[in-house]
């Protein structure tokens, strides 16, 4: 922590009170210097479990033989380029591959604006889209919170579609929640992108209510604008009944942004766009990345695939997705610090109230519980505009005996709470 | 080159009329699927060599072993920070880790921001600081050039301090060319931030003239600005006589940015800069960056640093780029189309003119040339405004027999011009 302290900039959170120095990862366990072992609830980048042999093995094969950019013809990136559009529905054909998920919003949004020839976009509250200095100014989860400037001129920020808190909570709510997008549409000339994460993530492990993204889509494309989206913590099955997330709302976007899981860890971002919209990019102005798409990190991204495909990953984030649900669901009948359950897949929140009245968040209590669980050896954290939801998103290779240990320690520390 | 057409965009160029298919590198080679080895004169992501083993093995065993997040500890994260800052001048002792140069450059501009409270950038014409779309907007390379929009009325746009075409060419060049920058200073509330290569790379290689950088890192700090030194294309030894290339203008930035040679092309890039602004920056503001300082980006980084030490590439660099800049020279006595050479360690230039006097830019020329040289081996590309300049940039270990092997083959493409 001395070191850290000294080296790297403040503005770098550290997890959990007394910090962890993990040396090993393996599957759905982390490893600390102190030999403790600890399932690991929360990393979504980890996707196809810590330290994949199959996908170490792709990378390490690959970086041997050669790692160079996409100027000369390569075929892993053609293939994996294939590997991607076959996963995703017509007319999102055409592949873009970055290093991050930041770099791939960046690039949605050049691709929005060079479509429409437009400047604003809608964002959804509390969302987080990157850490450039663009995608904060896209992100509320950052202008609006500390240190932030607020809401630049050219970004028009809508409600959460959230029926558990917001104003909205009846069988309509997805379109009246839509409606805040269509208002946003008619401002000004027009956006050139409604951005939307397919489920909100740092708004709180928000599930969007049903046909929320229909009507939001529908308001958005009436005004002329194309509708991105942000793909980077929901992706590559995680949804369980879905391969994305959007799926759950039977839309299909104009841009898809995938980041975290899609390399492992490997620093890896992907855009997947229409051949209209990638030909209007084609202004003149080349679109290069240097690392984008070099062999290894198009061989790490095959891997990924086949074993999310080969181990069933998506199936197992359906079945103990569902069985996690339900067992949280009936802590929430004995607890009534939970407020809320709520997920799809292996993408879960636990939202903690004081009150089931008045909702008032229980932020305190949420962090305690975190700290907790960490010290039973369950990694966990907190999330939403208000830090009271616990959130789950592990990596896929989560089993239904992982699901148990969890239930069973929280079971424990909300007992003695 | 039909599958690129269908799966990716159209803005992604590729080298040379007929396209290479590379299916292989080692060193400064890199080999087609057809068994031809060409030697690599342009790579400078590379730095090390081409598929390095010592380098491929460091990535290798820390991805089977762990690749997580910064928010927990991590004795490779602080090694390599430590490593890094030893690196660099007093006081630039802050590391911070991300993907690419773009995010480099990113952050360096949200650093420069927070710490100054200011908007403005002065930039160099010609430059190039990212694909992101304010890096866009930071970079006259692309906002000039076709497909560009012009400059944004944030940015303040500088002479190149080219002594070759520009419009100072005695000994007081530097100072002239950095009165251009004042004068930028001075313009609305001040500068936040004065981005610079360290030596203009898609400006056609140019290396500044001395007491330029001096100059001009007086003239912002005058106005309260910050001095961003962007090294992505020059650090890590490839000046020969230093380390950085800043070191040869006898300068200590207040922001250094690195990419491309820092990870041997994995995906990596580094911000460096002084307590005082990453103080500044730590406003409330987490800056968390997914993959940025993984275990893995760190441990390829350390084995690159390694390399670069043991295999005394600096020095190579300072020995075999004056050898070969030795024989440019008496090319260019030999050939008139050669107007200029220049450089310094393995960053170098030839420039072609149609003319000495007029110095018309002899551009189809250099392409050909390119073209022809790849015919014989020799991968080399061109830049500069006028895409008449060939760069030579190759990897590290580029040897005295590889210089030979291209001064002979360029004598026999010139001498049958």
């Amino acid at each position: 922590m001395q070191a850290r302290r000294q080296r790297l900039g403040p503005s770098l959170s550290v997890s959990y009170e007394t910090p962890l120095h993990i040396v090993a990862g393996s599957r759905q366990y982390l490893y600390a210097a102190d030999g403790r072992r600890y399932l690991d609830c929360v990393n979504n980048v980890a996707h196809v479990g810590h330290s994949n042999p199959y996908v170490v093995r792709a990378g390490a094969e690959q970086m041997a033989l050669l790692n160079t950019n996409t100027r000369y013809l390569h075929d892993k990136l053609i293939h994996y380029a294939d590997r991607l559009t076959a996963l995703l529905p017509d007319p999102l054909n055409v592949v873009f591959l970055v290093n991050s998920g930041s770099e791939a919003n960046e690039l949605a949004l050049r691709l929005a604006r060079a479509h429409t020839g437009r400047k604003d976009v809608i964002v959804v509250d509390s969302a987080y889209h990157g850490n450039t200095s663009t995608m904060v100014d896209l992100s509320p989860y950052k202008f609006d919170g500390p240190g932030g400037r607020g809401c630049p001129d050219w970004v028009h920020k809508v409600l959460m579609p959230d029926v558990f808190r917001g104003p909205h909570r009846a069988v309509d709510a997805g379109e009246k929640y839509a409606q805040s997008v269509a208002d946003a549409a008619r401002k000004h000339d027009g956006p050139a992108a409604f951005f939307c994460e397919s489920a909100l993530s740092c708004g709180g492990q928000i599930i969007m209510p049903a046909g929320y993204l229909p009507a939001a889509f529908a308001a958005v494309r009436a005004a002329g604008g194309v509708c991105v989206a942000d793909e980077v913590q929901t992706g590559f099955g995680r949804a369980g009944e879905h391969f994305w997330m959007f799926e759950s709302q039977n839309v299909v976007p104009d841009i898809v942004t995938l980041g975290k899981p899609i390399g492992n860890g490997h620093p890896l971002g992907a855009v997947i766009t229409t051949r209209e919209i990638a030909d209007s990019f084609a202004n003149g102005m080349e679109y290069f990345n240097t690392f984008g798409g070099n062999p290894v990190s198009c061989a790490v991204g095959l891997a990924v695939l086949d074993v999310i495909r080969d181990e069933e990953l998506q199936q197992n984030a359906a079945e103990t997705g569902e069985y996690l649900k339900n067992e949280l669901t009936q802590l929430q009948a004995e607890y009534r610090l939970i407020g809320d359950v709520r997920g799809l897949g292996l993408f879960l929140g636990i939202e903690f109230v004081r009150q089931r009245d008045s909702l008032e968040p229980a932020a305190i209590e949420a962090s305690q519980i975190v700290e907790l669980m960490k010290e039973r050896g369950v990694l966990l954290s907190t999330d939403g505009p208000f830090h009271n939801v616990i959130k789950i998103k592990p990596p896929m290779v989560f089993s239904r005996s992982d699901a148990n240990f969890l239930i069973s320690n929280l079971n424990d520390v909300l007992e003695n709470f």
